[in-house]
């Protein structure tokens, strides 16, 4: 038995989920918790790494003990439906436990992914808003009306099964970069600008280098043509920028079957 | 002359927008930026004193020379659409000027209001929510949709030109406590509830213990005939608690004449 845990968290103080040798991640402090909560040391897996100042609307992770030997017992001894206000007690302001759902020992959180949704946020204006400092991309001018547009644009060349070679990270090891868009579009909300993309899958700093591209597509330093044209011949330099982590939020996880979530 | 401000802040650091003796308010941050940025020292007049933790959306205050020699002169020599980006480098994150424009001798940012609008923010579950924290009340225990009817039924009861003797903090010195509130409403925003309410003037802590009195009937600790009650004997232990100040924005400003606001 394994328990999986639905989070929430504000990634502005961490160096992302996964634990670093140097650094605060939100790995580590989920794993202090729950260890400090059992009384046993366990392991917490992630159902992806996120980068540095990244946040989560609704991340997945499991907790199980580390040793072999508890597992078999009946080691959680709080009622499923209440571990989110116990465990809550026990974490800082910027993390929180949402839902848990009691899953099968063979579940992975991230090998029985199948379609993960990432939102980049971006605030329009160039005047600052203290409400999303650390929380949105802030434009360094006005996006017009006619950039919006070719975002959106650019948003739908991404849709499909594609190679997405130019959308990776210099330097990834990743030998398949065949992944399936199968959502993506350009909301406004206020003066916000919600990029929402949704894949089978996703490779490092595809999100960031996609929502970069859109930019410089807004403010007509790329083409959407040029968008096209790294897609096709996987060269990361045709493509946009990297924006920066801290526009980026993991929305949302489905799994390869049903979860019974319980929060109260 | 006198340059008017649209100022936006997050309030949680400070101990309201007034300068007191003991604490970093937002009006002391504001003298000091504009005193620096103009080079001799400067009065800033707020809208309003705004508790400890209040937020402000749309917060008016005024800026001059403290100096009465210096107002006949043009002392203002940032060109009045670009004050918001000169001034910003110099503010805090939490502390955000939006928008200027240039008023008359005469106008005062607090004695020209004929409307101010205020929302209260309660996140209707309890589980915490990392980007709400100090942000929004937080519900102790989910508000049911009854619940919501009956706010609802309660922010009604306000509308209308009252004596709000009873939702004043208690030991205020005010002697005419007839106010006309002209809207209320409460709003779903997915988890969120917002309190939304506009008059022609609020007294101390009035929004507060509404929202408080609200919040009473939907858990039925009150019901909306206690709320009337309150309101017409004036008896401040028929309505209910003061509800945190973190939950507080003030969001819109209404002055009698029109404002000609630039930030570009």
């Amino acid at each position: 038995m394994k328990i999986l845990l639905k989070i929430r968290y504000d990634g502005g103080a961490y160096c992302g989920f996964q634990a670093q040798p140097n650094g605060v991640s939100v790995q580590g402090v989920l794993t202090e918790a729950f260890s400090g909560m059992f009384g046993f040391p366990c392991n917490i897996t992630g159902c992806s790494r996120t980068d540095s100042g990244v946040h989560a609307l609704s991340f997945c992770a499991s907790v199980e003990p580390k040793e072999e030997i508890l597992r078999d017992t009946q080691w959680c001894r709080v009622p499923v439906g209440k571990i989110h206000r116990a465990v809550n007690v026990l974490l800082p302001d910027d993390i929180s436990v949402v839902a848990a759902a009691e899953v099968p020992d063979d579940f992975h959180p991230r090998y029985n992914v199948v379609q993960k949704t990432y939102e980049y946020h971006i605030l329009r204006t160039p005047a600052r808003d203290p409400f999303l400092h650390g929380r949105a991309f802030h434009a360094p001018r006005r996006i017009p009306e006619e950039g919006i547009a070719l975002m959106r644009q650019t948003a739908g060349i991404f849709v499909g099964k594609h190679d997405f070679s130019g959308y990776m990270a210099a330097g990834s090891k990743i030998t398949d970069a065949v992944r399936t868009v199968c959502a993506a579009e350009v909301e406004e909300k206020d003066e916000l600008l919600i990029y929402r993309v949704s894949a089978d899958g996703f490779l490092y700093n595809m999100v960031r280098i996609m929502a970069g591209t859109l930019l410089d597509c807004a403010y007509g330093r790329l083409t959407p043509d040029d968008a096209d044209r790294a897609l096709r011949t996987g060269d990361r330099t045709a493509a946009g920028f990297t924006a920066p982590g801290h526009g980026l939020y993991l929305c949302r996880v489905e799994y390869d079957r049903p979860v019974d979530w319980l929060c109260e």
